[in-house]
């Protein structure tokens, strides 16, 4: 049987770890071992040196479409080379974001143009997408004041907060229209956004044994 | 009044460079001395990184739309931040392999598919292209020879001949549909090849003047 890929969603702050942990533990309670997991932009050898220049790039400007290019060419190569063989031979993927972020984050947020990024999506990742998607959702203000308390920001984490706003908009637009996604409030204590994610990954396996 | 944009365009051991001297030499003769140069993949601190990624990347695979990804990424940071200043500016730019390669090696090479590089092409660079493309026609194989000669090949030039022949006839077939394209024949002794190019840059420059 082919395993499934479990996509965490959600702004920075927003508990993706915690997430991670909370899904893994659950997946294991319902029997299934066998799990990879995997982060955007990134997860491949080449990959990850994507991510270096797409998050830390300083000398010179990145254009808006390098970036979502660049972004686009870490994803399938991890799809390729990772996601896609770990479900043929039946195992779980847990990913550390998805494709649901450049929709967000490049669309809502850098407001490059929807019919590019359609495009795009449908031409390199054609009709490959998550079985679930777990969106995390909070307000900018509070993720951004968590992900301060760790240390420094990247490049994109440096936006104002307007451009978080708009991405947090674009996520629930899409996840709304997403039979597949579920939305976990993640201002709630984090006992609860653990309880609702068990919740969620157990009805999600329940349906699909 | 703005300046030029001309590209050479050729399989490996064409004689871009030496191109790249006659044409200089021909606009300074025709007393045009604000030129500037790039190279593709290549041209700006990001896209020179990406160009190692995309040339020189050996710890896994590199999937085929990865690879075209990468190469737009690179082609849109340079477009953006280095030819169009610079046209606007009244500069004239020599760029040493532009879009054609990715239409010539990406889709004739590796036979991506024409209606996604096609779809790539519109949506990353809208109705940016060259005022002049020399492309600079010869067998493969005479062609590899020389590079050969030069020292060791890069991931895409060590590919298979048919890999080349299949490049070339795309090439040539887009070359001859294109208005602004002209055919040198590289095979011919280098006076020769210089001469020609001399002639279709001086035309160019009096039709532009």
């Amino acid at each position: 049987m082919k395993g499934k890929f479990i996509v965490i969603e959600g702004l920075e702050g927003a508990g993706k770890t915690t997430a991670r942990e909370a899904i893994l533990a659950t997946l294991q309670q319902a029997g299934i071992d066998d799990v990879v997991f995997t982060r955007e932009p990134g997860g491949t050898p080449l990959a990850e040196k994507l991510r270096q220049l797409i998050k830390y790039e300083t000398e010179e400007p990145v254009s808006d479409k390098a970036e979502l290019l660049m972004l686009y060419a870490a994803r399938i190569q991890l799809v390729e080379n990772v996601i896609k063989p770990a479900l043929e031979a039946g195992k779980w993927v847990i990913g550390d974001r998805h494709d649901l972020s450049s929709q967000a984050y490049q669309g809502g947020g850098r407001q490059i143009d929807a019919q590019l990024l359609q495009t795009l999506k449908n031409t390199v990742l054609g009709d490959f997408s998550p079985d679930l998607t777990l969106y995390l959702d909070l307000d900018p203000e509070i993720g951004l004041a968590r992900a301060r308390g760790r240390g420094e920001l990247d490049r994109i984490e440096q936006q104002e907060i307007a451009f978080f706003q708009r991405t947090r908009r674009r996520y629930l637009e899409l996840v709304q229209q997403d039979p597949n996604a579920v939305i976990i409030n993640a201002e709630q204590p984090i006992e609860q956004v653990r309880a609702d994610i068990q919740s969620a990954v157990l009805n999600f396996v329940k349906n699909h044994q």
